[in-house]
């Protein structure tokens, strides 16, 4: 059995639980994996069960009420530092929004979480942002793994395969458009005529955007990504401070139409050849790169195996739970091995 | 020390061998890796050292002589089959070119390979089209591992990203554009306006058909890689002969307008959808599969984590010996298990 603590029960939380339901046989029976969430807590309250939750009653009263508060009979606070140090778990994950001003609460509840020697997978990308080779550190030196594979890409496995499918060779550079709704933007102002105006409002009105619309439009999302590849894959020593940042405010619609003079698009590129940079750019529309929508997309330089692109949605809840699940398997065949 | 034979020595063979010797010091300090070809042969002659072959020399005698029968002073007459018989090794990388009709001689080396003990790394798609699933219980019987990440993508590592970056995760359905020849041939008929006949001439011309035409053409390449897709990532036992072929011979340019009337060109899709089929569709220019130039591409659709795609350059004798180097460095990270 792997007991985990679930921090934050939103969009990507909730799916997560959907989730272990629908696969927790097959989960069993091809991996031997038994994940049981013993804890889950969010802003608002919490809910806790040493034998395991009831996943489809959390579920029921979140839809119901919009918390979790009245999971247990006697409404449980929100304890989510006390929760991490006083119950028994082999695993806290940690789904509350990124912030890169001090990344809290998430970054107090990873360190706590690897101090007490629980391995972590985060899908808040704050934490990382803002101190990845010193979480890294920490996580070495308490014997714990930190993963985070939803944190860039989505459910599509990126960083994966720039560490394990290239396995062998090296990469030299790489170019990604890593934030959906900057790209659905510069989409619509592309092929739909529209200004950053209208298409903000429109990206908003969908639900794209996040609550703090700077995250998306001023680059920080894309930029917290590239720090993730940058130490992950290049193994650079980087936080967000060392990228050099510029966001999609300033686009109009006469750079958009310039570009397609030249059958070239502008796109929010976040590249990483020597330095370290996210700014809008004009690329060709033959590229592979240039991908269209909320789609993401990456493209590697290796030395040997020449140019490669992956292309998917880079978000979406049940996407990021599949990528949580594989964090999870990970953990657990690497626990079956010491 | 890992010793190999190496059967054919045409452009793969000699990429292999020239990222040996650039990498030696490299793959020994990273991955405890020792390559030694022991022994090399193709349809004209053959050398062989217990010790290791000196490549450099090897190189130099086929760029000077068109083979490798002088690298000894008494020149050595081709035998594969004996060679694989007869020396010690632990490996042999089968890079003859594949044949549809009975996968020979290909097909002999391998099984030879196996029967006798050692793992086999192919490039030759032949005997896989047409055995696959014999082939592979033959590796299991004798103990070896069979590998073949070139056949698929070249140097683009698909069938590694759908086996291992998709883990926990169940692929329902995929589309790939896989030979590269026919997509240079169609983009050629679609941008430049040409006819089938002036754009084959032109693709022969750079040297980028087959001696052959067919296995182009006709989509048999495209089928010998939708039959390893098929077995390796749906768990499928089929050969090339459960694949609905059709190829490019019969597109028009009329075809090729009536697509972009509705923003679409003709590719050569191979696709497992509940059947596996090779032929020539219309997909819209918008779709991230719609690749141009000699491209090759796949779309994942997964169950959890959406649909993902990969493009990347499908073919390359350097790209298609760094996939071996990535087959090499697992068989020893496999045997170090055992």
């Amino acid at each position: 059995m792997l007991r985990i603590i679930l921090s934050g029960f939103g969009v990507v939380g909730q799916s997560f639980a959907k989730l272990l339901l629908s696969r927790s046989e097959d989960l069993y029976a091809k991996h031997g994996l038994k994940p049981r969430i013993v804890g889950v807590f969010d802003s608002k309250g919490s809910a806790a069960s040493p034998a395991g939750i009831d996943l489809d009653r959390l579920l029921e009263t979140k839809k119901k009420y919009g918390n979790i508060r009245k999971y247990h009979n006697k409404e449980r606070e929100s304890n989510g530092l006390e929760m991490i140090k006083g119950m028994e778990a082999e695993v806290l994950i940690e789904t509350t929004p990124s912030n890169y001003k001090d990344a809290e609460p998430g970054m107090s509840h990873i360190v706590t979480a690897m101090k007490k020697g629980l391995h972590v997978i985060t899908v808040n990308k704050g934490p990382l942002a803002l101190a990845f080779p010193s979480l890294m550190e920490l996580a070495t030196y308490n014997h714990v793994q930190l993963m985070f594979s939803g944190t860039v890409g989505g459910g599509t496995p990126i960083l994966d395969y720039a560490k394990n499918s290239l396995r062998g060779e090296r990469i030299v550079s790489f170019q990604g458009i890593l934030n959906g709704t900057t790209n659905y933007i510069l989409t619509n102002m592309t092929a739909g005529g529209m200004s950053f105006k209208t298409a903000l409002a429109d990206a908003k009105k969908r639900g794209y955007v996040e609550a703090d619309e700077s995250l998306d439009i001023d680059g920080f999302d894309a930029a917290a990504k590239l720090v993730i590849l940058a130490n992950w894959i290049m193994d650079m020593k980087v936080t967000i401070k060392d990228i050099k940042r510029t966001g999609i405010r300033g686009i109009e619609t006469s750079d958009i139409k310039k570009a397609a003079s030249s059958r070239s698009a502008v796109k929010l590129v976040a590249s990483c050849d020597r330095k370290l940079e996210v700014s809008p750019r004009s690329i060709s529309v033959d590229d592979p790169l240039c991908v269209n929508g909320t789609l993401n997309a990456i493209t590697f330089n290796s030395e040997h195996s020449g140019q490669q692109t992956i292309i998917g949605r880079g978000a979406g809840g049940m996407e990021t739970a599949s990528s949580i699940l594989r964090d999870l398997l990970d953990i657990k065949q690497e626990m079956g091995r010491v």
